[in-house]
């Protein structure tokens, strides 16, 4: 049954934003070491770093048609994630697209398959993060749903939650959790900023960290 | 048998240089969403965007001797197509390949295997797709053939086809299409243009389109 | 059993800069097609082209405690080269650790895993060569060996091995054949010059390199 | 925060065990072609047909401690469901541990990672689909949890889920859609019957399904 | 445009069954080392080798409507070669499909994706050489073409070309070559058998094949 | 330079055979969890268990010529070990070089590489160990090494190492330590036996090696 949710929660805009400041390594170990996408995600071009809030779609292989169903559900700070049923490597997505998206204010998209216009998209500041680039067209025959979970790259992703994109890959973050993972992110910028101070001026994480102890309890020989 | 076959028939220069203008998504989506080569075919540097007439090399794997075979059969306007009988990711070419083929006026490299001196080609604005960068060096002790027809990366080149390629991937047009295809892109971009304009007014692809009644009749539900 | 070897014997400072500046392709020709890591190897930023002593580190999967074990053996021209016992894309390493390696002259990280804070790396001009890039975080709980002969992308590394890394990939270098490979990689290069002004003025490479003949007697044929 | 769910809802034992026979590709289409794990999960001997309730595991890479915590939450008709929180493929599981699940009644174990003693496993009879066979070992020192949903090889599993797993591949069917899902399975098990009797009399599927002219309307031409 | 050419020359069928006894790696021997497809296509069993003449289908990713198509298409000796425009591993054919062949006559297909029924598929003995096996299920949406030229694993395959295919693989034998090739496989399985039994008496290739002085001529040193 | 080594010292053919009946998993663990090549080494029928001494053959990619070199090398209780200088799945081996190391008492083949005939070496109970089966034939036109420490498949290889290999992959014993590693080994087999006494009895794991403490301290929690 193809259905399109067209009223979701999503975690809260200030939230959001502070979450991008943090950025996808800091967000995925304040909350555990959890929501990060596969490696296979990755940018069109290297800089972008962005938070917004998830719009799911659930599409077939080889058919776009969902995401111009999509785009309609879209509205300011929002990102687009996309999932193919089975695993396809299509461009499901290109210029136009995009301007439809960013139009409406939509950040980027998140997209487990290919895009292409890649060179546009780059020109317009409009970042993806997806699994390859290929210029493969797509149909539009099949559909699929709007707003449903969805896994994409390994992690389920619920509409309205929290997606962080750098270019160390893609983090979800719940969006009831979000609050929370952004407080602990922001500690732990400020405690890595006093480690970074002491690293550089020359101090051993091995002694910092209080390592040297546990790593001879646990057998490590010196030679 | 081994065989270099001397005279082809080329695609014709201008149809070509029209080509390369459009870029590789609007030809494959011109000539019918065919020719384009597997996604793994990668640029070695962003941003170039070329067409050519194919010289193909069947070639063993780790021996680029016929690549060197190759090079007489060039001339200005064509890209040169390299295909292994088995699957390598060798570095077949490098530099002095390169400024063999700059100075006969050749646009690109196309290998379904590796190529290196990447920084020095990028340099030279030589460009390569190829589907690995590796400095595996490779031997001069086995024969293949110039200009019979090849399967290059998921594709059949003719000698003489016209290549598209760019940060998009590589795409193959046949010679006796070619003409055909190039007035189908540029009414293509004709309309992108129109379509482009209404998407950044705000307009929705649905109501473009007018996707929404099929839609409804495949049995999309709004919730 | 875990050790952590404290006494090694280096490359020839001198022998290893002169390395650097001849490059990946030139001195695996050098020291007759041997040593190339395989081809995932890749930089997080293009342009980098560096040579160093190998700190070798054996490490578990998801586990990055022996990478803070190995700092305090790091010293000015090193380069640490991280191999885990069994394969991991997690991201074992990221900017507070290139500050205590940087801090310490070390010139590179060689990783067959994955890396992070690809960002703030590149900003900091610290470059890694690894298999892949992910924010995936990892633990410290198990041991592992420092300065150890590893295989690290399909190649031996011996503690003091020269490694020599660039856009093209990495390059492993025995110590002690270090000299004799730097002298061997120069005089690569002047006969390269050579050869470039020659090709570049048009002659060809079945002309210069004698080729016609072989090609000839192995039975190639014109047509 | 690592956490074992001690008391779970199963599906049904007599609608799972309904499931076992109509098989993977039945049941997939049956609930309208949702739940198949990615085709990687391969058995490791032909010809099993299974189904159970499922026990998730969400495991740390190379370490399997986890799932000997698991074994206790274990009861008849059960399947272990194991994920890493990010890709091994280590050897997680053996025969000892095959044992332990066997005398429990477990009937499979999903892993999507390694799994070694595969000769002894066969013997036994103990089912495995797995990403991977591989006899490296793995560590205890790291905790995860045991029935919290993971995602196993792209699919969403919740603990209580019914798992149905043979050569064709691994489906998940939620709890709560199991009764609704074997009755469409056992009705499409039927209606195939009718369709393989005039199929093996010869008729034909564009006849037998009035394909003709949908096909006839879409364009196709007979030359 | 998407047509069926219903009427195709095949290769003669009393050569294509003497193909079938002399098996893939023979035959590809024989013809020169060529028309062999990646070798990521695999058997559903062992111990199947067969040939017929190629009917060819080009086919959407995760749409097997035209395979439908296809079957009225087929008669006694023939083997269905199924190529998708773009690379998909989802399960196109089960044992209707493979009903329909056999009460045809078909010996084989031959699928660049997904087969799902492999347990009934191998009761019935019906051979299917494909990239991957997965019961995820297609959608007959979109139109292809059947008896045009297609791009199968990497070969080229033309309508009634020969296809053998065995535990080793499939390979690819043009129509008007078949006659020439099973007379050079059949010479070379001569004389194969009496190398055969000159080894196993004893005697050393590298005698037996003359190969010592060659050896010492390029270099090869005995320490 | 390509050499021969023609003495070599072999592990002791006593020890080899014991380690043969213990099996991978086991010597590989009481090795101290290393020696295991990467998981794509797969045995071409199932259930084959063999333990021998290294023959090592260095070659490159797409020829096979040094096998032939390598099989005089060979004696009884031999397994040969080879590995390509750069990546190949071509079929270096059929049953005619089967035939020449059956002959001389060689008891398996471990190739990085492809092997063919994989029916034919079925039936002659000749294992082979590869990463892939192909019938892509290889040329004989460059020399490499036989005799020499080479890497296959991540690990390093010396001749006259003991090589292990079942159902469950390829382990690597260093010549000097099999006898110590085949005490070990009986050792854990001892062991283990008693453990699956226990374990089938009904007894958990949990109990059996203390590991409730543990769990807790860490912070396992029960819900």
């Amino acid at each position: 049954m193809s259905i399109v949710v067209q009223s979701i929660d999503r975690a809260d805009p200030a939230t959001v934003s502070g979450l991008a400041e943090c950025g996808v390594a800091t967000v995925h170990e304040a909350q555990g070491r959890k929501g990060l996408m596969l490696p296979y995600m990755r940018p069109i071009y290297p800089g972008a770093q962005v938070a917004g809030t998830a719009i799911t779609v659930s599409i077939p292989p080889g058919d776009n048609w969902m995401i111009h169903v999509a785009v309609e559900q879209c509205r300011e700070g929002d990102i687009l994630v996309v999932a193919p049923t089975s695993p396809s490597e299509d461009g499901y997505f290109g210029d136009l697209l995009a301007n439809s998206l960013q139009v409406r204010g939509v950040r980027a998209l998140i997209i487990e398959a290919g895009v292409r216009d890649v060179r546009d998209l780059t020109a317009m500041k409009f970042p993806v993060w997806s699994k390859t680039i290929s210029a493969q067209g797509t149909v539009k025959e099949t559909l699929g749903s709007v707003n449903v979970p969805v896994v994409c790259a390994g992690m389920l992703v619920n509409p309205g939650d929290a997606i962080v994109a750098d270019d160390d890959g893609v983090c979800v973050v719940r969006r009831e959790e979000a609050a929370k993972v952004l407080e602990a992110s922001r500690a732990r910028i400020a405690k890595e900023e006093e480690t970074r101070k002491r690293l550089v001026a020359g101090e051993l994480g091995l002694d910092m960290y209080g390592m040297r102890d546990r790593l001879k309890a646990k057998g490590l020989k010196y030679v």
